[in-house]
């Protein structure tokens, strides 16, 4: 074997163990909240048939996939069938996951017998994208989805609305607020501007508000050929910030976008005054994805540039699978970026270290016999413990203990081994005391 | 988009919510565990660079990884350079994860200035083997390894032999066998019949021994050209049973033979009695990998038919990424077999399950509304709650209830709406009572 200097791939990264004790914290909060309001975790596999996910994701999608190499006989003819006719590009049959979204749509199809409808499932896995790696970015990253299939009822939204609320709560990321918006309502306004047929570039360039405002979206509606007469309806409603009572007097005589803001008013009719305070209306919010059908939902939080959680309801989304007339709605919480904004906030609560509590320090195998005894018997109490494994140096041993931010030296020596006690060492006040076992159980607890 | 009936690539499979909380029950037991015994986690990339996992798990290992297609312009150059020269293979950079093993080498090399030495991690993670499928042996499948790197101490052996316990009794499969041998008593005993030129093959015939006994072993032995008079030295310790008492006379004569009982020995007398029942000696014990270099570990359950966990000490495991002398030992949990096991033994406990415990009956937006307001006090009280998200037949909502295994039907009617109350059916016994929040939460308690 070769010696190899080690390099990981571009784009993809490691967690040391304060780094995944950390977002293990947050899938494991998340969790709880998720099964406290009835929904069941699944997992599909790391890579999926090719045809799966190929035209799911536009043409950006499908460039971006990693594909998964063909192997032995299968890998000898796909590439004769390159070298016969290279246009047909290289034939591959899997790829890895690129959302959490399509392979829980084929999930449902391929187990709908084994599920019961309504079918409310969440998903932590990772998902990999050949992206251009930059700062924040990886190739890899985990999705964390929870959504609810075969119900179109809008006590979903309501639900999913608590569970963001009650989610980053628990994260001690209070201070977000939601914006939601009904693509009918996006739909609702096409309509009253007779511009159905360029609805997608509307809610393009709505989508782009946040961040050019109210001329920099009719620059873009302009530039796309929209008239000054269209533009001018449209002006008041940015202008005013597209409040949810703006909205209604304008889609007066737009059925589909009255329902839009009928459902709207549903689940915000379900808030508390609280939550209320922190649910804005944002009839510019689209999300870019053109599957969502009803509600869409957006996280936001005022120290964090991007969302950080998201999603809405598509009224299909089987359908490609050919199980139709399941509608699903459901939000995906943005693990990396919440990950990010926790440690810039400092709300990761203080036990989420790689905790030993007790070092017990290791005088040769006499010693550390006595006190694998004693240490067994911590355990046993459920408290994390070490032995030092050779009998180093002291100041070795301490420093150990250092790094590893233990609370307690444990020292034994002849005088605790006829005595029966331990020695701990408080390692923040330096405080150093001689204990039985059971008075040294009281101390650590 | 063609409609595609969907499909799970060979070999993998999805979790339902049962089965990923049954797994996920596993793997959070054993993590406690491994917390309490100072380990911390860490997590490593699906894929690393095809150079850090070549040539190290042999050829076979080199066939049956997963590759990563190169992306965009590398996929052409790749694709050239085979049409220019098929002989060479088809180039590519990257490939899936084979085991936690070598990518935690090339973690520990990688990052070396930033842990803290030795350094003791757990990896729970999935690893991809492109194998021929079949009944339990998936090519997606978890492992769940703990190792502790950086330090030669037998404690450490020790460590995790009690975590294997402990590990094992948590998952009620107290009944293990934990089987031990050394790689030095294999070396000793290749010595001492002056084979130490074909160890390889001695340990690989005697790694059989548990599938076909003594005459099996010396068939093996005297088919590879080992001479009758070998084999007659080694009969007596295979017909013996190769105890340790057995071995020591026959090692007299070699020092490292030796010096491996006496590291056997070292952990054997740190076993609690109850312990020592449980652990055996086996000589015979090779593990295939010829990476250990001191203790070899294997768990065995009269139960099952295959090792359900198992691992050993590697002395130089870093030094193929330039990092020497970082002496390691592990072991791993068959996170797959344990499951498989303990369905077999019903060993999980009940509370493991997609855990709704009350579902609230839905009567109509009004009732819904006010069920919704009592629903969110049981669910900050902790309990798992769901709103049936339609007015539908009061049968289709039973057989939610049903289906979902919830505990406690709630009903809310104009008289409960009325007079504040909740009335509770216990899906159980079909007792039904009308109760204020207060007595309902003390019931579901």
């Amino acid at each position: 074997m070769a010696k190899t200097t080690p390099k990981i791939p571009k784009g993809t990264r490691d967690l040391l163990p304060i780094e995944a004790m950390r977002r293990e914290y947050i899938f494991a909060t998340l969790k709880g909240i998720f099964q406290k309001y009835g929904f069941g975790p699944i997992e599909t596999p790391a890579y999926e048939l090719l045809e799966t996910l190929t035209g799911k994701y536009g043409d950006e999608g499908d460039k971006l996939m990693f594909k998964v190499l063909p192997r032995g006989r299968k890998l000898d003819s796909a590439l004769k069938a390159y070298e016969a006719s290279p246009d047909n590009g290289f034939e591959v049959e899997e790829a890895l996951r690129y959302d959490l979204t399509v392979p829980f749509a084929r999930f449902v199809v391929q187990h709908q017998n084994d599920l019961t409808f309504p079918f409310k499932r969440y998903q932590i896995q990772p998902v990999w994208r050949a992206d251009r790696p930059q700062k924040g970015r990886y190739r890899e990253f985990f999705q964390c989805d929870v959504d609810v299939i075969g119900s179109d009822s809008l006590w979903n939204e309501v639900e999913l609305v608590k569970i963001l609320f009650e989610g980053f709560s628990a994260l001690s990321l209070g201070d977000i607020v939601i914006k939601l918006n009904n693509r009918k309502v996006l739909f609702g306004v096409a309509e009253v501007l007779g511009e159905t047929e360029r609805f997608q570039q509307l809610t393009i360039a709505f989508d782009k508000f946040d961040k050019v405002g109210a001329s920099g979206v009719l620059d873009e509606l302009r530039n796309s050929g929209f008239e000054e007469q269209t533009l001018q309806s449209i002006s008041p409603l940015l202008n005013d910030g597209l409040s949810l009572e703006a909205m209604k007097p304008f889609l007066a005589n737009s059925e589909i976008g009255q329902k839009g803001l009928d459902e709207l008013q549903f689940v915000l009719d379900k808030l508390t005054d609280e939550e209320r305070k922190n649910v804005i209306f944002d009839a510019t919010l689209a999300r870019g994805l053109n599957y969502y059908t009803g509600a869409i939902i957006e996280v936001v939080h005022k120290d964090f540039p991007s969302s950080i959680a998201g999603g809405g309801r598509y009224d299909d989304l089987t359908g490609v699978f050919g199980l139709q007339g399941m509608s699903g709605v459901g939000v995906s919480f943005g693990a990396d970026r919440i990950y990010d904004l926790m440690l810039e906030k400092s709300a990761f609560p203080s036990h989420v270290k790689v905790a030993t509590e007790v070092l017990f320090l290791n005088f040769g195998d006499t010693e550390a016999s006595y006190a694998y005894t004693v240490m067994q018997e911590l355990r046993k109490a459920g408290v994390s413990c070490e032995l030092y494994p050779d009998a180093a140096k002291i100041k070795k041993q301490f420093k150990y203990a250092d790094n590893k931010g233990v609370r307690f030296v444990a020292l034994i020596g002849d005088s605790e081994m006829n005595d029966q006690t331990i020695t701990l060492k408080d390692m923040d006040s330096g405080n150093q005391e001689t204990l039985s076992v059971t008075e040294a159980l009281q101390k650590i607890h």
